[in-house]
Order: C-alpha cells, then structure tokens, then sequence
C-alpha cells in the first residue's frame, strides 16, 4: 500500500530557492514527497492532471508555489478535494503582495491553506501537521521539532547577550 | 460562415450589474455575443473546454470577469491564442485590489488585457476595439462613439454651468 | 474513544456572522466541532490552555478567526502541533488587511493555514479536507459538495441567461 | 496595400530593457513595427499627432509603456479607436503601483488594455493576439508559441529534479 | 488690462460636490474664475486647447479635478508653464489612491502641485497664495481667512467641552 | 500639589466620538484631564504653548487625535519631553491609513506612543498604565480592569452558544 | 528692493541628493534662494519662526523636503500665507508612501503643494511657475525649458532607434 | 530596593542592528534594562513568564521588538499592566508593513504603544519619558537630550551650505 505521500508543485525552478526549506523539512519529517514544475498558464492540462489524479496516485497533501497571478494553488484545488497549501512567492514588482492576494483571496468552496510569502518552510510543517492526525509517530517529530524551535531561542539570547555585552558607546 | 463574436464569461450571476454596461455596449456596437457562468474554481473542466473550443465555436475575442483571487480570466487565457480580455470586480473586503492584481499580473507567455475594476463597459469597447480591426463599419461605430463621449462633455459643462450659477455663499 | 473533531475559537461572538457558514458547513458534513469564545489578548491564558490541550481532549483540528491585530490564530498555534486555520476578519478601519498580515505572515516554524478574510465556511471546508485524509466517507462528502459547486453554476447561469434577454436598451 | 504594423511609443529610452523583450516577440512573431519615444507630458503634441495618425499610417495596434504617472497609454487612447496596450514601468519609489493605476483604471470610454508591471513581452504576445484574429498565420505561430512555453516547463522539471537530487541535509 | 484668473477644469460636473468649497473660496477671496468641463480622454483636443491658450486667455492659474486615472491635470500641465494645481477625485473602487498617484507621481520637467483627496477648498487656498505673491489685498485676505480658521478652533472647543460635560457614565 | 493629571489634544471636536472611551475609560480610572481642541494647522502656536507649558501646568501624559495628515501628536511632541500618545483618527479617503502613518512614522528623537485607528480607549489605558508606574492604586484598578475583561470573554461565549444553538440549517 | 526669493527647508541634509536637481534648476532659471536645514521635531521654534518671517524676509515661495512622518511642509504652512511646496521623500520602510501621504493630506485651510516622492527637481519649476506669474523674463525661461525637455525626446528616440537597431536574436 | 528597569524582549537576535540604537541610548540616560531573546510563537509559555512576572520582577516598562506577524509586544501586553512599548520590524516581503499592523492595531483594552518602523531608538526614548514622570533627574536628561537634536540640527546646516556651496552646474 502507497504510503501518504506530499506533492509539491511549482510553477517554476527559479522558484526553488523559496522551497529549498521545504525540501529539507519533508525529508528530516521522512515524508515521501514528489515535486514537479507546472504552471497554471503555460501547462493548464497538466496542472489539472495532476491535481484529478492526485488522491488516486496515492497523495494525501498538496503543496503549490508560484509568484505574480499566483493561479497554481487555486486551480490545484479547483480539481480536487485534497487540501492544498497555497506558497506565495515574493518575485516581481509588487514583492509578492499580488501572489498572496491571488493564492489566499479564494471564493467560497474551494479554499487554499495560505502561508506567509516565501514561506516554504512552513508549508512543509503544515503539511505534516495534516498528516500527522492520522500517524502518531510523525506527531512526535513535530513535538520534538518544536521543542528544538524553542531550545533555538536559547541560543539566540546567548548571542544576545553577547553582543549586548560588546555594545559601544 | 459564422460571424465574428465575443463570449464572455462571468465567475457568477452575481457579478451582472458590472457587466451590464458591456452587453449593452456589444448591442449597441452590433457585435453578436454570448455569455455563460463559468468558475475557475467551480467548473474548472468548463472553463478548460469553453476557452479551449472557443477559436472552433467561432469567438474571437473572450471578456472574463470575475472578483476575489481572480483566476478566471488568466485560465481562460491558458487554454487559448484568442485575446482575452479581464474585468477584476470590486467584490469583498479588498475592494478589487486583490481582482486586479490576480487578473492584471500574469506571468510572460500568457497575457490578460486588463480594463479597471468593475470596467465591464470598457472590456466592451476594446473587444469592439480589436474586432475593428478587420471590420470597417464596426471601426466607425467606434468613431462615432467617440464622438457621442465629446459631445457629452458640452452637456456636463452646460450642467456644470448651472450649478455654479446657482452656487450659494 | 472520541471521535476526531474540530475546535473553533473566535476572538469574539460579534465575529458570529463571519463563522456562521463555517458552523453550517461543519454541520452539513457531521464533523463534531465545539465553539469557544477566546481573546489572544483578554484570555491568553484560556488561549494557551485551550491550546496545549487541544489534541489530549481529542480535537484534531482548530479553526481560529479574529480581527485588527489578529493574534489568535498564532497564539493557537504557538501551543500544538495540530494544524491550525486563521480566519482573518474585516472589522475595523483596514477592512481586514491588518487581520490578514497577522494571521498569514507568520515566522518559520509556525505556520497558520489562512484562508480569505472572512472565508469561515472555507474554514469549515478545509478542516474537512484534512479529516477527510483519514475519513474515506467525508471525502465522499467533500466530493458531493464539490459536484453541488459546479452544479450551482448551472442555476447561476441560467439566471445570467435571463438577466441578458431582460436587458434595456 | 500596408501590410498590418505595431506601434511602440515608451515614455523614455531608458525604459528599453522593459520592452526588449517587446521587440524580440514582434521580430520573432515576424510582426512589423515602429517604436519612438514620446512623452505625454514632455511632447504632448507629438503623442497626439502619433496617434491621430496612427491608423491612417497604417498601424493596427499601439503599444505605450510608461512609468510614474503614466498617462501615455491613456493620452495615446484619447486619440484613436486603435487598441492600445499599456505596460505600466517600475520605476520610481512606489515600484510601479503608480503607474499600473494610472494605466487600468481608465474612465468609460476609453480603455486601455493593461498588461503586467514591466510586462514588455506580454504586450507583444497580446498584440500579435490581436492581430492574428485576421491572420490565420500568426495564429498558428502564436499556437506554436504556446507550445513551446508548455515544452519549456519540462526542461524547468528536470533542472528541478537535479536540484532536489542535490539536496543538502 | 484683464484681471489675473483661475481656470477650473473637471473631468466631470459629478465631481461639483468635491469642487463647490473650490467655487465658493474662489469667490470669498473675490478672485474671478472659468470653471469647464473637460476630459483628458473624452475631449483631448479641447484640454490642450484650453491649456495652451490659458496664459494667453489671461489666467494665471488652472486647477484641475479628476477621479480614477486622473490624466487631466498633468495633460494640461504638459501645454502650459502656468502653475497647475491638481485636485485626485475619490470616485471608484480604490478611493482615490488611484488619482492621487496618476496626479502626483508626474515625471521631472511637468509638475503638477497636488492637494489631498477631494480637496477642493485648498487647491483654491492654493491659487489664492500664488495669485497674492503680487496682489497684497488678496494676501490680506489669506491672513484674515487663516485668523479665520484659528478663531473657529475656539467654537470647537466650546463645543468640546459641552460634549465633555454631557458625558455618560 | 497638582496631582497628575492628562491632557488630552484634538484636531477637532467632530473626532469626539472616537475619544468618547478615552473620555469615559480616564473618568472611571479616576484620572483628573483637560480636553482642549487644538490644530497643527490651524492653531500652531497654541499647540506649541500648550505642548512647552503642559508639564509647568501639572500635566504627566498628552493624547493627541487627529486624522489626515495627522501631524498633531508630532508637533506636541517636539516640544515637550512627557510622553505623547497618538490616536490616528480614520477620516478621508484613505482611512486613516495617512493619519497612522503621519503619527507613527517619527523620526529618531522624538517618539510617538501610537496606539490603533480610532484607538481612543486605549490611549487613555496607555495612559493609564503610565501614570501607574507610580501610583500603585491606579496599578490596582489596571488589573481589576483587565480582570474585567477577561470575564466579559465567559459573556461573550455564552452569547455565541445560543447562537450556535439556534443555527438554522 | 529685496528680490523674489525662493527658501528651502529640508528634514535633514542627507536628502541633498533628492534635492540637487532642485538647487540646480534654481540655480538655471536664476532665481535667488537661501537653504536652511530645520527640523519639524527636532527644531520646531525655529521651523515657526522661519515660517512666521519668511514673507517679511522677502521670501515669496518655500520649499520644504522631509521624509517619514513629514510634517515639515505642514507645519511651515500653517505659519504663512506664502505658498508651500512639498517634497516627500522616499527613506525609510515605507519608500516614501509615508511622507506622500503626510504631505499632501492637509485638512482644509492649509495647503502644500504636493511634488512626486523625491521630486525635488519638480519643486523648483513649480516655485519658478508661480514667480513667473509676475516675472514674464522667467516665464520665457520656462517656455524654454519647456522645448529642452521636448528636444531632448529626439535624442533619447534616436539611443532607442540604435538599441533597436542592435537587438540580439 | 530595585531601581526602575525597562526589560527589553526581541523576537530574534537577528534584529539586534534594529534595537542597538534602544540600548545604547538606554545606557546613555542610566537606564537599568535587561534584554531577552523570546518569542510569541517557539517560546510561548516564555513569553507569558516573562510579561506576568515582569512587574513583580522589578521591571517598570516593557519593550518588544518583532518582524512579520509580529505578535511578541501583543502577547506581552496580554500579560501585564506595565505600558509595553512595540517595535515592528522591517524583515520580510512586505518591508515592515506586516508588522506595524500586528503590532499597532491592538483591540480595545490591551494597547501597545506602538514606534515607527525599526524605530528602535525611540522605544528606548518613549521608555524613558515613561519613568521620568517620576525621575525628575531622568527628565533633566531628556530635556538635555532634546537640545543635543536641536543643536545637531545647526552642525547638518552647515554641511548643507558646503553642499549648496559645492554644486556644479
């Protein structure tokens, strides 16, 4: 049996820089995850293939990137009952705002779960948290995970403190 | 042969009174039209198959308008070479903010010709506008029109007039 | 053993209309959900209780909606691992631009899944979606609610049909 | 007889590299163009002169790019019924918000079909869009064209997939 | 020798109401206007017409009123060096922020000296300061008229401090 | 001896009803104040005596509410050294995001305390929370209305559980 | 007989650069001006007393650039009947939105004449507009600046027909 | 007994460059302060310690500093009726904007007084303002440091008339 598995899909590989982060976290979640480029506007059929198959090729969560017009996420979950976590991406002009709208501003019946712009990472942590009402284990690797967050800060006030120490006149 | 005609789809019935001044404008222009419901999110499959077949069923030009995270028009566009035009629609708690930038801000390769928010009669005018092109009589009804737009403005200026006469202390 | 439920809490019971689709939905897929008035900033310790022991008490998803400086929803998630939805509010004088930024913008580690401003019953459909990763039969629901979109755009249209042949000169 | 051209008026030279991409389109579309700089504010009779004229001379379309207060597509407009495109520039502090406003949001009337913040090429394509609903030709390019745009995210894939491969821990 | 004028264009007489304190200060400081309706769009011709015959028309001032992509006042600026001053209109679905930018941002060369949205009554404070650079009688005027504003500052605090007193538990 | 006292600044008598918590909240705060209308604009040297004099005069804290270009709290606070707190009040086109801006954008030197637009209640909190520093009653009250609040969230979520109780379908 | 003077008011002397080009215009039209850094928080007295005086010192015109929360402009308006011209300028976070709004949103009775964010070039030839209202040698001035402007068009239409000429594959 | 101290809470050391200004001139008027890396989101039951002890612990004013979804001086405030004083940062997309809005538009009841944009510097005035209203050597300082802007200002004339002195032409 297929285990739960993520997609992430983009709509471009300059985009990667913005999901490295989630790339990383899937892997340290030991989640299963595949990624393709796929854009809204250039390959429509493929964008809708992917996402009408996507529960019946085995994934449980679906990730979509894409900057400007931001459509990806939105026509993801036009084809699908998965939920889809929206990325919006910073390029361009108007440094994102213009995705953000595009990707959070859904109508009603067809929401994508929106993330803060560029924000990869968390779209990773937010896809394990789905997954993870369903698999105790992957749970735990949250828990534990932010309880490392929470050890982090600790160290940054070290570093606080230092610099606080070495602070000029 | 068919005549050259516009479609235009709308993201909901709801968004009627921003596009009544454009079947009005399309009437008065004697350009043949028709137009459907259609939802980027609700309908993807239509929306695919009325943009794709469109250039067959003999349109020339498609206006898509639509509110919110606005993908109607860019979907549409994804699916064909004819021009198509966008309306972002002032719906919600962004004003069309949020329309303009989903309709306005496609990526390179896949154009949206955007008119302003809530600018049904100006999508209208530029179908009337490109159809012209190869249809003389159409181009002088624009002439026309333009003209009736100048005249208008000795009518304002006359009102204009009246009211400053009447203009209290 | 409980069965999985949803968890919505509302910076305040005036937010009532903006949630109300989110109840109705909830309801129309028979998810079991509790609803508690909660301030980041009134109750932060009713917050964080409510919070921390949200999987214990056998919630699996928590939906929080709040307005201006939308904190709610970060404080929720600061406290749990289970995935957590903001649902930003429109009150006030930036007609939800503020609730927005402080629900979707926030730092890696701690995402919230945000839906549009006032999007509650997109909420309810998302939280829907992720049970429905371990619920085959309210997937079936999601799928029927998604056919009943679609099939809505019917009716829309057929009322654009006669808005069209009713149009005055 | 004249063969049907493009017009491309920009606001400065200094707004070339937003519209190299402009040129490369139309040469490649094998679309014939002229391209001048004129300012609405600066020759203002040159800007109404130009499009007066513009059909008589023989164009079907007009390009204007400007930035700032970007009045040069809505001046071109005000002179003729010949489509115009506008491309709103970046420059300046407020990033090009300035002038995509001061492109779209054109009054009744007059439209002004708006593309991208520095969306050069894009006013190219939906020029040649334009044009092609009377040449069956460019019509086909402008299919070809697309299909290279869904061709190009394969190879966007694969270098896709060698970055995940490469993936560091 | 004819009297030193304002010249008052408006895209619309709609825009009488942002406009009458603009008449009525005109005439308060005893300073003879034409008031005109003219459209950047709509009658191009005759706003460059009237702009460039305004010095030789003998005013010495225009102000200028518009809403959405507010042309008019930097197109009349670009056809005179008269001082112009600029008024953005709220009208539409952005509330003037639209018409402020389109009537600030103008390019080096062409200023346009812009007051608030729908500031009607300062654009004509405004002519009046320019105009009294040489006419001390109407500098008398504008010192008299601010001693003015300074009184009414001591009505509102009566009235003040009534509503303070009047206040309810 | 005087006994600490707030003063508390108003562009304008019509912002009265934003300030009518601030009014109330200082009254059952039992914080002796002064209300005084008083422009920037319109009054400058006022402002300037009542801002140089104010501590002379037994004040500890100004409010400061004024929309617009909200430069009141600013000039207060450039001549006195007790804290200034800004109310920006929502008016005007914009909403008051000018008025937030033009109070909360000082530059360094002098600080602003900026509280929400249309925030009245809460600048007379702030203030309250100032003054207690050193008056450990006042400090008392703070918590028992802060405790105050806290319970109004159980009256709160009473009322929401009626009304979900009497959701309709 | 002291001549027409214009006097410049700046926040600070790091906006030099935004106010060369205004210096320099100064400087070509040949009208006598005097530079003065003041501070509307920092110096308040002598920003009133500069403003008080300004006419009696034989200033006909002020300047004033600031950046951030700019109540430099203002506050030397409200101190004169002479006309002001503000110049807001683009530091800080906010990229001069701040400081556009905190200028150009003056509540009736006291205008500034608002110039584009960093226009400082801009605020000189409007000063030099409104002396030429008695100063017909200025006037010509401008008219020929004015046709530099226009000449300059046909060398940068020239660099484009190179750039054009030279366009890569 | 413990003198009055400002606690200084950061979300991240990262933003250490925005508060050096905070701590150096805290050091500069003799002010006691402790500062704490912590944040609302990886450390919240740190943050809710800290603010709820935080009078009891001998602190009299809070300070909080934190980019994006800014949630640190809210939550801090939820906890303490100590005046807590918020620093929003410029880090992210949206240059600050997010921040500001998280951090200033607090509802009614628990105020944040709120400082511009990485206005480091001035939380740490304000904070001083706050405890001289009982530390009159304190406001002595204050009162010097207010001359110490006012005679900067002279030092930045005078590089500005070298400036003006130095201009080409």
């Amino acid at each position: 049996m297929a285990e739960a598995k993520v997609l992430v899909v983009m709509g471009s590989d300059s985009d990667f820089p913005v999901m490295e982060g989630c790339f990383k976290l899937l892997k340290k979640f030991g989640i299963p995850f595949d990624a393709k480029v796929c854009s809204a506007h250039r390959t429509p059929e493929l964008a809708a293939s992917i996402a009408s198959s996507a529960k019946a090729d085995g994934y449980s969560v679906i990730i979509a990137a894409a900057g400007l017009a931001a459509h990806l996420a939105g026509v993801i979950a036009a084809h699908t009952v998965l939920p889809v976590i929206g990325v919006p991406c910073k390029g361009g002009a108007l440094h994102g705002v213009d995705a953000l709208y595009a990707v959070v501003q859904m109508p009603t019946g067809i929401p994508v779960a929106t993330v803060a712009i560029d924000g990869g990472s968390n779209a990773a942590i937010l896809a394990a948290q789905m997954l993870a009402l369903s698999d105790e284990a992957l749970s735990s690797k949250l828990v534990e995970y932010k309880a490392g967050l929470a050890a982090s800060v600790a160290d940054r006030d070290a570093r606080l403190q230092e610099k606080i120490a070495n602070l000029g006149e």
